[in-house]
C-alpha cells in the first residue's frame, strides 16, 4: 500500500543533514529558517545526532533529531554506497516516509545516492517503469519564480524508451497541474527541431506515443524553448536532460561573472551603474540560483522527494523545504497514481532501450 | 584533388545574398562593412543580380556580384531543395570554391541546406566519415572575444557513430591549433558526469579511442564546463550539440531579457545605473550576440565553409566573412587533411551507429 499523508499544514519533513557540500551546517541552518517561517511544520533533522545537538541548540522549536550515524561520502559510488550503509542517512530518511513518519524527503546529496535509497526503501509507484528526477527550470515570463519549465529526466535515467519518455509527459503534466497550478500545461519533447523530420528514433516513437495521450501536446521543441515561456513540461532522456540542465548553468554564471568582472573594470560611473542597479542585478543573480529556486522533485517513488543542489546554502535548504511541503500538500502522489494508471489505456511498455 | 587557395590577404570570399532571414539587405550590408575594414579582399555576392545590382550601388569597390536565379526558401525541405534547385545561390558559391574562383564561403542560410550544398559540390576531405557543423562558445576567460570553446557536431549529424566523435576531436584539435591559436587545446567528450562510468555507450566507445590519439584528452566533461575556460574543444553527436547551442542562447537571451524588463519596471535610480552601465551591459549582450560572434566553421568538406545565424544582422555578415577569412588565412584544410590520414594509426571506422 502506499502512503499518502497530506503534508502542507502540519508537514513533517525528514532532511538529510549529512548530503550536501555544506553540510550539516547549512542544513541546520536551512531547517530553522523554514521552521521560523512555517511554525505549523517539522523538520526532522537526520543525521549523527552528537554532531547535530549542539548546532540546532535551544532554537529546536519545530525540530526534531533523528541518528543516522553513516553517511554517503563524496568519494563512493552513490548507488552502491545506499546499498552498503543500511544506517545511513539518506536511507533512514526515506524509512520515516515508509513508517508514516515523515511527508517528504529534502536531501542536497548525491542525486544518485537518493534515488537508490527512494527505490529501496520506498519503491516506485505502481506502473512507473522508471522514476524521474525533474528540474523546474526559470523562464522568461515567470521571473523566476514559480512558473518556469519542468524539465524531466533531468538526470536519473542515462539511456530511455519510448514508453518512458511518454510516461514522464503523463508524471510531469500532473505536477505542472498540482503543483505549478497550471490549467492544461503545454507538454513537449525535446528534439534538435521543431519538424517533425527531425529528432532521433527515441523522439519519434515517444512523439507517436504521446499522439494518443489526451495531453495537450505541441510536439518537438528546441532548446532555447524551454526557457521562453511557451511550454511548461519539456521530456528528454536523462543524458540530455543532464547536459541541458549544466548548460543551462554553464551559461548564466559565465554571463554573471562576466558582468561582475566588467564591472570591477569599469570606471566610476559604471561603478555608480552598478550600485543603482543593485536590486535589478539581484533578482537576474535569482533566476538561476538554486538558492532562490529550491529542489527538483522526484517523480514516480511512492513517496516525496526533494533533491536540493550539492552547494546548498541554508538559504537553499529553506527553500527546497518549501517546495516539499507544497509538493506534499497538492496531494499529487495520489493524483499521479491515478494518472498512470489511465495511461495504460494509450501506452504499451516497449522492450528495446533507446536513446 | 583538393584545392588550397590561401585566403587572408587578398582573399576572394563566396557570400550567399539570398541566405538569412535578412537577406539580400543585411548581407549587402555586411559585405560593404567588410572590404571597408579589408580593403585588400574581395567578396563575391551570389544571387539575383538584378536585385543585388542597385543595393550595392556606387560603392562597389571589393564586391563582385555572380548571379544565381534560384534559392532555398524557408518552407521547403533544405537538403531535398539543395539537390533540386542546381542554380541556387548556395550552390553556386560552392562551385566557386570548386573552380577556385573563391577561398570560402559564407551563407546564413538553413545550415542543413549550406551542409548539403558542401557535400555535393565539394565533397568530402579525404578520410572523414562525416563533416561536422562547429559552434565557437564563449567562456568566461575569452570574455567572449575570440578563445570559446569549440563544440562540434553542433548539429549536422543526428546520430554518430564512436569514430565520428573521434574524428570531430581530431577536426577541432586542428581547428583550435589554428584559427584559434591554442597550442595544445584541450580536447574532450561532453558527457552527464566526469566519472568514467557516466555516460553512454557512445561516449564511452569514443573516449576508449581517444584515449590512443595522443591530442590533449581531458576525459569527459559536463555541459557547464563548456563555458568554464577550462576545456578547448568539446565533442558530442549532432542532436546533443544543437540541445547545447538552443539551451545556451535561451539561457542568455533570458537573462537578457529578465535585465531588461527589469529595469524597465525600476525607479529613476535603477535606470540612471542602467545608463551608466550602458557600456557593461552593451559588452555583456555582445557575449552571446552571434552578430560579435561571425559565423561557425563546417569541418571535413573539401573547402571552407562558415554558417552565420538566420537571424544576421549587417554586422553579424561581416563578421562570419571575417571568420571565414582568418579561417583561411590558417592554412585550415592542409593541416585537417594531414591529421585525419594521420588518425588512421589509431583509429578504425566501426560499423554500428550509436547516439
Amino acid at each position: 500500500m502506499t502512503l499518502h499523508r497530506s503534508a502542507g499544514a502540519g508537514a513533517r519533513l525528514a532532511l538529510d543533514a549529512s548530503g550536501g557540500d555544506l553540510a550539516p551546517l547549512s542544513n541546520v541552518e536551512g531547517a530553522k529558517a523554514f521552521v521560523r517561517e512555517y511554525p505549523d511544520s517539522t523538520v526532522v533533522l537526520v543525521g549523527d545526532v552528537d554532531q547535530l545537538a549542539p548546532l540546532v541548540g535551544a532554537q529546536g522549536r519545530g525540530i526534531e533529531l533523528v541518528h543516522a550515524p553513516e553517511r554517503v561520502e563524496m568519494g563512493e559510488h552513490p548507488s552502491q554506497a545506499v546499498r552498503r550503509k543500511r544506517r545511513s542517512s539518506i536511507r533512514r530518511c526515506f524509512e520515516l516516509v515508509s513508517e508514516g513518519k515523515a511527508d517528504a524527503v529534502v536531501s542536497a546529496g548525491n542525486s544518485g545516492a537518493v534515488m537508490t535509497a527512494a527505490l529501496l526503501v520506498l519503491g516506485r509507484l505502481r506502473g512507473v517503469e522508471r522514476p524521474a528526477f525533474a528540474a523546474l527550470l526559470p523562464s522568461l515570463r515567470s521571473g523566476g519564480r514559480g512558473g518556469g519549465c519542468l524539465l524531466l529526466d533531468a538526470g536519473a535515467n542515462t539511456r530511455c524508451r519510448p514508453s518512458q519518455l511518454a510516461q514522464f509527459a503523463v508524471m510531469g503534466d500532473v505536477y505542472a497541474r498540482k503543483v505549478m497550478k497550471v490549467a492544461s500545461p503545454r507538454v513537449a519533447v525535446l528534439s534538435n527541431g521543431e519538424e517533425a523530420e527531425k529528432g532521433t528514433e527515441l523522439t519519434r516513437d515517444a512523439l507517436e506515443l504521446l499522439r494518443h495521450s489526451g495531453l495537450n501536446l505541441l510536439g518537438y521543441v528546441e532548446g532555447k524553448d524551454i526557457f521562453s515561456g511557451d511550454v511548461d513540461v519539456v521530456v528528454t532522456d536523462g543524458f540530455t536532460g543532464n547536459v541541458v540542465l549544466k548548460t543551462s548553468e554553464g551559461t548564466a554564471s559565465a554571463m554573471a561573472g562576466l558582468l561582475r568582472s566588467a564591472v570591477e573594470r569599469a570606471g566610476l560611473s559604471e561603478k555608480l551603474g552598478a550600485l543603482l542597479l543593485g536590486p535589478t542585478l539581484t533578482g537576474l543573480k535569482k533566476v538561476v540560483d538554486y538558492a532562490e529556486y529550491g529542489g527538483a522533485p522526484l517523480l514516480g517513488f511512492a513517496g516525496v522527494g526533494i533533491v536540493a543542489h550539492g552547494r546548498s546554502s541554508g538559504k537553499a535548504i529553506k527553500n527546497a523545504l518549501r517546495v516539499a511541503r507544497e509538493t506534499g500538500e497538492a496531494g499529487l502522489q495520489g493524483e499521479l497514481e491515478r494518472a498512470i494508471v489511465e495511461s495504460r489505456r494509450w501506452l504499451r511498455p516497449d522492450s528495446a532501450e533507446r536513446t
